[in-house]
């Protein structure tokens, strides 16, 4: 794999001065690149800068993008992560007038998942994490992701593939690092991410596909009684797409239609 | 100032490979230096353990205690930040079986705040970030700290010193970079910290100091129902001490007895 760019420059280390460590004051992307192109690049910056207005962070995104596309072409196939952080700071909470952002690189090979997950299905692991409401963070792919460290650190068996997270009110959020989606008798159901969770790239693209075919979809507030009513299970993110779940506690499910047709449809967007 | 150390060196630049970049995977303290020795340095140091307790990071404490008291040495006179990561990561959020935690110590001069906040008392700003609700992390010093970078930019005046900070349910928590007092009838009420909230170690001073001077003192919920009743109100941290609070929005305090027999006593703390 390449090294590291910080601002456009190879480097492998940054300012112990910068914020994003002192107080986890950044964003980021995990986007995954074939044949030297960021895919779904358009979606990862449009949420890059909707987290940058959240945070008040001045970021120069024509630069960023122009970086991100160059870094890409280099790694040709593999992930690319995106850290933008506010930039060095002194000590105390309020940045200084001349701060400036900082922009991080990396990549990583492509990750090698069990064919069985996409294709058989995988188990949620039942988190006992659960995600603080914070409606002004909510959404953002932010710095903070302790609640995350937590959750995953939960299970350390290959059974569960990934872990089910639900809020401080019991009410289903997300995956560890991928989004939930049900189907019921038809309609395609995602927890709504206004309090908490990661509005996943992936995710977006789904609800955006499940119009474009005329597939009902619904963003709402979902509870453990709603997935023991669903017909199908599916959690999906930016760079492995979609894996049916086929279980979850003593819950089980089969592969169903409308997952097997949204893996097709997505496959369009990932396979390029 | 003297350089940064990174694990025990010299170095003003960390790996990006870093999960307190990645995560904000880490906790910190912030420590005032006085004659080349640590101030409430006990107390840091128990926070730190159970910081890393809760975090599930084994940290060699002997050593930080150590490489802290080396550092404080050369310092002589001014404030240490100690940063503790788990160490660099691959991309996702479990950690390698092999990660090693990362010590980062920094220097700064000892700030300098108007004379006038310790003896006339300071405004608080009215911060309009709530904090969300995480039992998990509560009372914890970790370095997710986007609530605090958001509430701190809400004020860019010099007449507030501190911003108040409410919880999501509109209970007082703390300020944003102190603790919170008050006083009633002779008895000291500060906010339990058991939701959301840094446990600050001249907090936990306080309240022993108060129980060996036979100052009633209790750890309750409160809100701004409780600020409206309150005879006197002040904030503390371990950097300046006490600081009395005469304003907020349209309520106004005198500098009460209890606040400048609390601050004689924290002189003798913060004195060495």
């Amino acid at each position: 794999m390449i090294p590291s760019w910080i601002d456009g420059v190879p480097a492998d280390a940054l300012s112990v001065k910068d914020r994003g460590l002192a107080y986890g004051d950044g964003l980021f992307e995990t986007v995954l690149v074939k044949a030297g192109q960021p895919l779904l690049f358009e979606r990862h910056l449009e949420r890059l800068a909707r987290g940058s207005k959240r945070l008040v962070m001045a970021l120069d995104l024509p630069l960023i993008e122009r970086e991100c596309k160059a870094f890409a072409a280099q790694v040709n196939e593999g992930v690319m992560k995106l850290i933008v952080t506010r930039g060095d700071g002194q000590r105390g909470y309020a940045p200084t007038a001349d701060v400036q952002p900082r922009r991080v690189l990396q990549a990583s090979p492509s990750p090698v998942y069990p064919a069985a997950n996409a294709e058989q299905g995988i188990r949620l692991f039942p988190c006992r994490t659960r995600l603080a409401e914070q409606p002004l963070l909510a959404g953002l792919k932010h710095l903070n992701r302790l609640e995350q460290v937590l959750a995953r650190n939960e299970w350390h068996d290959t059974e569960h593939a990934e872990g089910l997270m639900r809020d401080v009110s019991g009410r289903i959020v997300e995956a560890v690092y991928s989004n939930l989606f049900m189907v019921k008798r038809g309609v395609l159901l995602t927890p709504d991410l206004t309090r908490c969770g990661v509005a996943g790239v992936m995710r977006a693209a789904l609800l955006d596909l499940a119009e474009q075919n005329n597939l009902p979809v619904r963003a709402l507030d979902l509870d453990l009684s709603d997935l023991q009513k669903a017909d199908e299970v599916f959690v999906c993110n930016s760079v492995y797409g979609i894996w049916p779940v086929r279980g979850f506690e003593q819950l089980n499910w089969p592969v169903g239609p409308v997952t097997r047709k949204l893996q097709h449809l997505v496959r369009g967007l990932l396979d390029i």
